[in-house]
């Protein structure tokens, strides 16, 4: 089959890979339909984290399951999945608390199980799916979406969840007031869920004007093209004086973090799920005298997927407008480039 | 009057100070009848933070009114009172949203006021109250409360409802296990707190007898003598191989803060009421792996205070245990002595 390889900075080639095999009988074979190049992956490519041998690439993917497990009990060939960016066994103590990222079995896509056997990257033609019961969601009464339902059933895998865990972690509720920093994918699907929690009034960061359009269209009330000082500033005039009930922190850089911080008002909650990258440590005396709450990190969103995916089903939420590129497989690198020099918010991969 | 200052590392003096006066007409004066040391009074005793020059003590205490200034709407001469360790306007947007510590117009015990004028302290005969509406909860029905009820409504002021804060912070919930970090007074009322607030399992880590034995009454399941990777590791056999949903921390020290961290499940809740001493920030990248909540801070006692108030007074939690000795105010250097020598959980201060 063709997948997905980085081999350093930059460096994104589609090659030739061994076609995946069922290695153990909680697997399924998963055909992909549609993957998609993640804001996380562009730190390998831009070099923030290091290369140090070619790899898999991917872990967002759609598709048909076509070969089945002995001990795989939820799952049949020909069913349309889901898969959430972190596969979970759905048995361990974590997976019972509902933080799937955490399951003591997962395996990296992209890298090796806990036996050590190779688990493939989502950018390819097939990948193995290990503790499949756990991990995958089928959506019902699908068998081949168009690329509208495609996109918003990607969107599924990350993002959207990602955005809806930033929300709920910043405790987004009918009422509340919320800013969100970020406007990438993850941004604007936070945006959409503080609209699905209820948030009377929500404030989205952007400085480009179509970023900015697709956050009205999810939701957001409110932009503010300021940074720093100014930004909080505008946040404290928007809001009559205050600043804000909830922050989502949907970047993960030092300046993003502070960004968020000066948003929240005393008593006000931080969502967080930007992968942290350049900020060593949340300060504890302004946490503690401001009564800042912090929560989220990766998100479990294979604990939101059922919700979520019913709201898509019925038109309720269309998350898939996030993606406003699509491209061959064979293209992404192209894909990549596109997403690093920000011409593409997210870019979805057709085998 | 006679009242406590702090003049250097562990040299408390009792002397005379004027009496106060009405200086606003929301001001009350109140006749204290009981005041306290608290941990946090242990800082500047113990050198940890600098004192500059001689300054007043005390920051919780009831009492009763003696002077009313005019506009004062809510309270009347003769009233019985807890005062919270934090004055509050109750009308500025942090008030509004119960973050009462964040009052726009607060006025620290002992210091100044937003104008310039002297706040007394809470160790002395009389404390001049500003902003007495927002800030004073008048006990129904008491007029000179007996020793043992004194007690309790003195911890109201503070510990145990900063203990509460603790709980409350770290979600705790019907079913939820708990872990309470810290067997000072403050983490004993984080004990009593999170049995209030339904936990099952209550964890105490303490190795002071006396201590553990009223944790025990306060609703602790099981004690925990151990420290660092052994306690974590003790708190995850007695809860069946998990850790600890709820973490609360009482102590405020960097080693306190590890031990906390280290006791919360994948997905649990930390709740901070410690004051920070020696931490410089939390691991941005532990909260995210683990997705642990961090929440707390200074307590806005004053938002618990009416509940709390209510359950002193049917007898249904009895706080002011955790002050095992009383002395008269003229001994506030014996006071201090014996918190310092971990002689005394908490003594009560009689003027």
């Amino acid at each position: 089959m063709r997948a997905t390889f980085i081999y350093g900075t930059k460096d994104i080639r589609v090659q030739d890979a061994p076609d995946p095999s069922l290695l153990a009988d909680t697997d399924v074979i998963v055909k992909v339909s549609a993957a998609c190049v993640c804001g996380s992956d562009l730190w390998p490519y831009r070099g923030v984290n290091q290369v140090n041998e070619p790899r898999r690439m991917g872990h967002e993917f759609i598709g048909v399951v076509t070969q089945i497990g002995s001990a795989v009990a939820s799952l049949k060939s020909g069913d349309f999945v889901v898969a959430p960016w972190a596969n979970s066994c759905g048995q361990c103590p974590p997976c019972r608390h509902g933080v799937q990222v955490a399951c003591e079995h997962r395996a990296p896509w992209g890298g090796k199980d806990e036996n050590g056997l190779p688990v493939d990257g989502a950018q390819g033609e097939f990948v193995r799916v290990p503790n499949a019961d756990g991990t995958l969601v089928v959506v019902p009464g699908i068998s081949d979406p168009d690329e509208e339902l495609s996109k918003s059933l990607l969107a599924l895998s990350d993002v959207c969840g990602t955005g809806y865990h930033a929300a709920v972690s910043a405790r987004v509720e009918p009422g509340r007031s919320v800013v969100v920093v970020g406007d990438g994918a993850v941004g604007l699907s936070g945006v959409l869920a503080a609209k699905r929690l209820g948030a009377t009034r929500i404030i989205a960061m952007s400085r480009h004007a179509d970023r900015a359009e697709l956050a009205k269209e999810f939701g957001a009330t409110d932009i503010v093209a300021e940074r720093g000082a100014e930004a909080a500033q505008k946040v404290r005039e928007l809001l009559g004086g205050v600043l804000a009930d909830s922050v989502l922190e949907c970047v993960g850089t030092a300046e993003s973090m502070e960004q968020a911080l000066a948003c929240v008002r005393p008593g006000g909650s931080l969502g967080f799920v930007g992968v942290p990258h350049g900020k060593e440590g949340l300060s504890l005396g302004l946490l503690f005298s401001k009564n800042i709450s912090v929560a989220g990190g990766a998100a479990s969103t294979r604990a939101y997927l059922p919700e979520l995916l019913e709201d898509v089903l019925d038109g309720t939420i269309n998350p898939g407008l996030v993606f406003d590129a699509v491209m061959p497989l064979e293209q992404a690198a192209e894909a990549y480039k596109a997403m690093d020099e920000r011409k593409a918010i997210k870019v979805m991969l057709v085998p």
